[in-house]
Order: C-alpha cells, then sequence, then structure tokens
C-alpha cells in the first residue's frame, strides 16, 4: 500500500519534470536564477513618434505567487496606440505597450496553484490590485477601491517598488498568478490573444446589459472591438445591427451573423431606425456623435460606450434624450473571473478575432495603417520573430 | 331561501342608491344627463402670463368605462408653471392645468368594474393609452408605443375627437376608470392629491433603481418632488443625502429622516463625497450642475433625473465621467399600476408631501411664490372653494 502509493507521486512529477525540461528546451527561455530579475527583450517607442526599436529590460523577480509566461503573440490595440502617442496624458518612455498577450508558463513560484510550467497562459490589462477592496473581492478589479489597480503597461507597480510596468510587445512577463488567465490546450494561441482586451471589453458589456435571444442589438464601429462584439452578441441569440464608416467590411459582418449593416456615411441608411435598439455598444475610440445613437434606442435600452476615446474627446450628450429610462454609460474592460469566463466561452463556441499576423520589425507600419483605417481587424505580433 | 336571496340583493343596492343620493345632494353636483357632455368650471390661464380666471368649458360625456370625479383637491406641480408659461413650447390657451388629483366619483359608466359612486378617486398625469402595445401591457402607459397616450391638460385627446384635455383646477373630471388610481377610505385627499404627480414621480425611479436598506441614496432638489422623494428613501432604509441650495429646509429633511443635507452654494459641504452614492435621484426642474452630482456616484451607480427643466436647458454632460457603469438616465413619471402601488405604500406607511392648501383665487399668487423660491414645498388647491 506504502509503495503504491509512492508511485502515484512518482508519476506526476515526472510527467511534471519531462514538461519543464521540454519547454525550456523548445523555446531557449533567457536562464534566471530564482529570487533575481528577469531579462526581457521587447519593443518599445522612446516617444510619441511610435517609432518601435528593439529594447531590453528587467522584470521583477518572479516571486512565490508569480508566474513567469514566455510571450508568444500579442495583440496590438487601440489602447497602445492612444498611450503610445500620449492621447491620455504622457505616458512614461520608453514604453513597451501590449496587454492582449498569450504565451506558455516556463516557471512559477512556490505557491502557485493554477498553472504549471507548460501551461498556456493570457495576460490581459492589469497585472495586480489591491485584492481586499470591495470590488476586487467581487472579481471586478478593474475598479479596485485603493487605487492599487496596475495596468500591464505604462501603470505604476506599487507591489514592485512603484517600477512602471512594461507590456506585451516582449519576449516575456512575470504576473501574480491570480491575473493570469488560463488558455485552453490546444486553443488558436494568436486568434486567443486579442480577446484577452478586445474580447473581454465586449464581453462584459453585453453581459452586464443581459442581451439574450431576440433582444435588437447594435454595435457601432466594427473594427477590432467591434467584430468580436457582433460574434458574442449573435452567439447570445440577439438580432444584430451593425454601425460603421464603411462599405468595404459589409460582407464580413453579414458572414458573422449580423442582420443589417448601416454605413453612417449614408444617411439614407440611418432612416427608420429611431427607438430600435435594446442595447447599442459603441466601441469607437474617437469622438463620435452619440446622440445619434441614443435617438436609436428604445424605452429602457442601454447605450454601453466601451471604446475609449482620448482625453477630452468623449462625446458630450443633452442628457434630456434620456428620457424613458434610455441609460448611457461605460464600460471598462472586465474583471479577471468574466475574463477566464469569457475565454472558455470564447473557445466553446469558436469566437475569435480576425487577425493579421505580423512581425515585431512590423509594429511601427502597423499603427500607421491602423490610424489610417487601413487594417481590417486585429494584428498579432508573432512575438516569437523578435 | 329564494327570499332571503332577494334580500340580499336589495340591501347593497339600497346602500348604493342612498350613497348616491347623497353624494349628490352633499356637493351639488351639476347636472347632466348620461351621454351628454359635463359641465365644468375651471381656473385657466389664458396665455404666457400665467394669470388664472374662472373658466367654464365642457368635458366628453361619461363613457362605459369611465367615472366622473368631483375633485376636491388639486396640486400645483411645477409642470403646471412650465406649460403653462410655455417653457416647452406654446400650449393651447386656454389653459387649465392640474395633474395631482384627489377627488369623489360621482357618477360611474355602465362596464365600470373599479368604482362605485361615493368611492374617493385620484387622476394623475394621464388620461388615456393605447393600451395594446407593449408598454400599455406591462403597465408603462407613460411609455405608450403607439403615440396615444394623453396627458391630463394640454394634449390632444385621440380617443375623444382630438379635444384638448383640461386638468384638474377645476371642478370635475372624466377618465377611463384605468386611469382613475383609487384613494383608501380615511386618506387626507389635500395631502394624497400631490403624489398623483409628486409622489410617482420619484417613487418610480428609486424603485427603478432598486433602492434597498443600506444603500447610499442622495436627493438633489429638496422641494415638492424632492421632499418625497427622501421619505420614500428613507423608508426603503437607504442612508440619504439630501442637496439643496437653500439653508432654510435643513431642519425638515433632517426630521424626514435624512443622514446629511448639503447646501451646494457652500463649496465646503461638499468636499469628500466623490464616490459616494448608489443613487442620486435628481428632482431639479430647471438648468444644473450634473458632472458634479456624477461625480458623487459610486462605481455602478445610477444619477436618475426625474425633474423636468424647460426645453432645450436640460444639462450636458461630458460621457467620459461615466466610467465604471456610472449611468444616467431619465424616468418619467410612473405607470398606472406602480402609481396605485406607490399610493398604497404611501397611505400604509403615511408618506405624504408637507401641503399649504390655498383657494383657486391665490393660484396667480402661489405660482410668483414658487418661481421666486418662496413655497415651502407644495401648495394643494381647495377646488371646493370655486
Amino acid at each position: 500500500m506504502k509503495k503504491e502509493t509512492r508511485t502515484y507521486f512518482l508519476i506526476p512529477i515526472l510527467i511534471f519534470t519531462g514538461m519543464c525540461l521540454n519547454v525550456h528546451a523548445q523555446h531557449q527561455h533567457p536562464n534566471h536564477s530564482h529570487g533575481e530579475p528577469v531579462q526581457s527583450q521587447g519593443m518599445a517607442s522612446m516617444d510619441a513618434d511610435a517609432q518601435f526599436i528593439p529594447y531590453n529590460f528587467e522584470r521583477h523577480a518572479v516571486g512565490d505567487n508569480d508566474i513567469l509566461i514566455e510571450i508568444l503573440y500579442s495583440g496590438i490595440c487601440h489602447s497602445d496606440i492612444h498611450t503610445v502617442k500620449a492621447h491620455w496624458g504622457t505616458p512614461s518612455y520608453p514604453v513597451v505597450p501590449g496587454h492582449e498577450i498569450a504565451g506558455r508558463v516556463v516557471e512559477v513560484g512556490k505557491n502557485v496553484t493554477k498553472f504549471k510550467a507548460g501551461d498556456y497562459a493570457g495576460v490581459g490589462c492589469m497585472v495586480n490590485s489591491c485584492g481586499v477592496c470591495e470590488h476586487c473581492l467581487r472579481g471586478e478589479e478593474q475598479y479596485c477601491d485603493n487605487g492599487l489597480k496596475t495596468y500591464t503597461y505604462n501603470s505604476r507597480d506599487s507591489f514592485h517598488d512603484g517600477a512602471i510596468t512594461m507590456g506585451g510587445y516582449s519576449s516575456n512577463i512575470v504576473v501574480s498568478e491570480r491575473f493570469g488567465i488560463q488558455l485552453p490546450e490546444g486553443t488558436p494561441l494568436d486568434k486567443v490573444a486579442p480577446l484577452l482586451c478586445a474580447g473581454i471589453t465586449t464581453y462584459s458589456p453585453l453581459r452586464t446589459a443581459q442581451v439574450k435571444a431576440g433582444d435588437k442589438v447594435a454595435i457601432a464601429g466594427f473594427g477590432g472591438l467591434g467584430h468580436v462584439a457582433v460574434q458574442y452578441a449573435v452567439s447570445f441569440g440577439a438580432d444584430v445591427t451593425v454601425f460603421d464608416i464603411t462599405e468595404s467590411k459589409r460582407q464580413v459582418a453579414m458572414d458573422m451573423g449580423a442582420v443589417r449593416y448601416v454605413n453612417v456615411n449614408d444617411p439614407g441608411q440611418l432612416e427608420g431606425l429611431s427607438n430600435s435598439f435594446d442595447v447599442i455598444l459603441t466601441t469607437i475610440p474617437y469622438n463620435y456623435d452619440m446622440e445619434m445613437y441614443i435617438r436609436m434606442l428604445k424605452v429602457d435600452g442601454h447605450l454601453i460606450q466601451a471604446g475609449m476615446p482620448p482625453a477630452g474627446e468623449y462625446p458630450s450628450i443633452d442628457t434630456g434624450l434620456l428620457s424613458g429610462c434610455r441609460r448611457v454609460y461605460n464600460t471598462h474592460i472586465g474583471g479577471i473571473p468574466e475574463t477566464q469566463e469569457m475565454i472558455n466561452y470564447s473557445v466553446e463556441k469558436g469566437i475569435y478575432p480576425e487577425i493579421e499576423v505580423i512581425t515585431p520589425a512590423q509594429i511601427t507600419e502597423a499603427y500607421d495603417k491602423i490610424e489610417a483605417g487601413e487594417v481590417q481587424f486585429r494584428y498579432v505580433i508573432d512575438m516569437s520573430k523578435l
């Protein structure tokens, strides 16, 4: 009996050791000693010009509750551009952006239970929070009451000597296991990466508004966020209308299950839509005519703003339009438990963004294309090409 | 056995007949034949100067589903002033305002089951709606989809040849029984009258926001609506803060159970209140600094606008302030079932407005005093003094 038990213990240990060795062998992770800072290579912008160059830096050591992830893919989010280009105030340069991270766990702290080396893990917009306030306890870390929410990049990390965090355009990241998202084996990591921001940022408001089968839902802005939002809304059984400023994406929207595509530059297409929608989710990252959308809300309808315009460029509205409980609010990403739920749901339903994989050397050009509206949906950087 | 049954039938008939005779005898209701228009005396303003003079007019006949109410008390609402003074566009003069009506049923149509002559009945802001749309069926007649909602005064009555409705500053009113509110025997009719608008307009949003024990609730504007709102919020177990622009009502607010009274003209009193409230209900009927209030909302908080400023004078807001699901919306009075619920709740809890009873001859002066901020809370007109 005693001998048998020992054997049982040995088997997982052998498997575990084998996986670790295998991972290290395959990915040539930079060596570092336990407790030492982790060396990382990244792509940084040194100023608001957004010209990305290779940049080496140190990350904090892998603490007892931390995991070290080798980054395989990192999505490019419009927030990266806003940050680097100082649209939300001057960031702390050099900036290594990236909060749509998918990779593989290569080391775990001694208290870590959620991950083991070899697991796939994602990191989204946050890497820490107080963990004890009302909102953290509710799994809404993005609203941490104690102001200790730490964003994945360009954020002062109160848990590590106030260092400025560096994001996912890099070779690796160290994060508290609480902020690591489990990515099921076999998922397409390049397509999963953008879900860590674009996915949760659209999934969360649609859940908040309790979108259900038969609801009339509009998604305004059919870009990186919008085209994921459409897939969620369709999967919830809603009757989905897409609003965008181009004609070129019409067919993609219809193929994703939208019932209507409205080019807002053609006023004729807007006719008859007042008082039409239970929920309108706007994903537009610049100022826009929100009042036009409010007029399309039904009584009791929700207009949720998930896109984040530059500082001072959020739309202003006449609150006289909010009669009949037509409500307006902004959501901000989503908490960690809901992010895990979103990943599980997306994988189960096969909901992924449309992506174009680029190399780190192409980041600068990608930014220009995004701003010129020349990207279809989402760029994802293959970080193995660093 | 047969004889006994007959006797049972006779008793209520005799009582009923006696009551009718008694009512007619007591209140000298103007005679009219069934099917004929009803003669009514009122107080009207002939133009935007709001000088009230006696005015005789006809109401539509008592239809099979209608009740004729002898009006005993009629409250003066700020909406009356906005309407008469053309703040919401030019009304159809002469205007007989009044949608806070309490009185006694003096005649019922043959199909009426909810009332009998002698019952006390109230009428609020609406006298009809389509009755068959989604919102009417849900008891949200104020949002009638078919545009057939008929306000109690200055409204085109599609159910009666498009005549313009006349309100409660008058001797009587004819209304579909569906829009009559049952007033329990023994309630103080003068105090109940203002609940038909001020009560439902504040009860409904607090219910919509699901205010519960322990919630931090603010009531902005401590006037006709606000002082009723405070009583509801306190009765729901909330921790209630009052915002007003005067010092004079501080003690009244505290006596009603508020825990804090903030004079917004003293900036010092606003310190430390950011991020403080689950629900803020604004009852202010003019433009005001809504952004100041939004900054005091907690994450997930509701700012509900129940006051109705003049056209074009609703506050404008920067929607960048609505982060963290801080939501803004306007409610509009409340539906008929909820109005009945509000009356029953108010009577049960003893929630009534503070009133000053005036005669019809004092209406003109009362308007001036309300606009000058010289009324404490609510004027109620004793219509028996016509």
